[in-house]
């Protein structure tokens, strides 16, 4: 049921001193797992700077549902969860690996930008990209 | 206009390979500002912690409007945007100090846990604590 | 070779305005690395806790041989250098997974810390470990 | 005795489990002192990165002898320990702003790259830099 989730060992360095993880190493979470999401979409980091197609952080939500501590391993499931050729949306949970209680649920947007910086239609700017992201688009 | 504001200058190992402020950042910077404001309002993390009174962080949201650079400062005004006794939400809008220009907005909402970690109701776990939130509350 | 090692995938928020990965990241992945080791030793965190025994960092060291880039990953071999029953020094080479190059070596020295949080010879404190330090010492 | 220092205020997310700062935060902010140093020997990144030189780290280091806690301000104090004209050794020393206890030492070491990336001698590279280092150099 949790097969092919992205799995992050929970890190000394993560914790902070009320004994958790620190919020904030969620939303790098986030990242850690959508850039194995696209990579196993065969739209990794590299192949779409090859492109010459960036895709900012819009915007970040972060919604904790149970701490997760040192010694813990989290499963984060990444979800195209929105895309119409300009915006794109990521959603993601995050479940404790040994309990599978749900930590952590959020979402990332994105826009996508081209060679010059300037903001593109993804439809547009590589048609390639464009079906892939929707092939991958929650049903 | 911008007085009382929170500075942060921008160091570089904020910065990432986009040559910007990675935006995991951004939601360490709300909490160093949350961090002051409440110092500010002598609602200090030791003067709560003397008191039993722990506030994590449920949610965290950010918007990036425009992207921060190394060699920049940033001013953060925080502000309670809701409070009700039980459930808490602060606000932030973060400034390109220089160019006075907006570059990000955002939340976080918090809960209150008592000594034995357990939810409590600030309003009646802490009535000064309680009178003071209700006095910061934006109008 | 290189079978055993630890290896650490290099993450987008680890990299730096330089394009490469932020030089403090190293010490968070001799961190990483060290933790795998103990685990692997039947020495780890949780089993060390349990008996009391905290091993804080002294000292660290970094040389930085070659860069680091998003999109490759790291293997990071873990030597046990020097131990005396009261001082642990740790040793890390990271490796280019790819290339095998040498990009950083350094060390952490250690104390361990009793469970009042004094100082304390882990010959005397916990035989158990104390053999299987001597055990793990570089030849 | 310690005007002119850099002062950090410690951040909740510098904080571990263990209770202090994180190790790995005294690299940055070495790095953050460092920054400042050079801006106010009037040699910031800005200026340098105009004249196309840049300065890596080729190696760190930290002695650990007090914790530091959340609450708690240092200084740092920050001073060119070597420089030959090629080679630059950059020492510091962190101080507890209110008990002005040592809490650690440390030191970067750095060479400096011209504009195609290549290792140059300041000295020829950059009259004024190099006499600027000198002028700082400890006596």
């Amino acid at each position: 049921m949790l097969k092919n989730d992205y799995k992050h060992k929970v890190q000394y360095y993560e914790t902070d001193q009320m004994g958790v993880v620190h919020h904030s190493n969620y939303i790098r979470w986030f990242e850690e797992a959508r850039v194995e999401f696209m990579e196993w979409c065969d739209m990794g980091y590299a192949k779409m700077e090859e492109e010459g197609i960036m895709s900012p952080v819009l915007e970040a939500n972060a919604k904790y549902l149970k701490m997760v501590k040192f010694g813990e391993s989290v499963l984060i499931r990444t979800t195209i969860e929105e895309y119409d050729g300009i915006r794109l949306t990521v959603s993601y949970e995050i479940f404790n690996e040994e309990t599978k209680e749900m930590c952590c649920t959020g979402y990332t947007k994105h826009c996508f930008l081209g060679e010059n910086g300037k903001l593109v239609s993804l439809k547009r700017a590589n048609e390639d990209f464009h079906q892939m992201f929707l092939a991958e688009l929650k049903k």
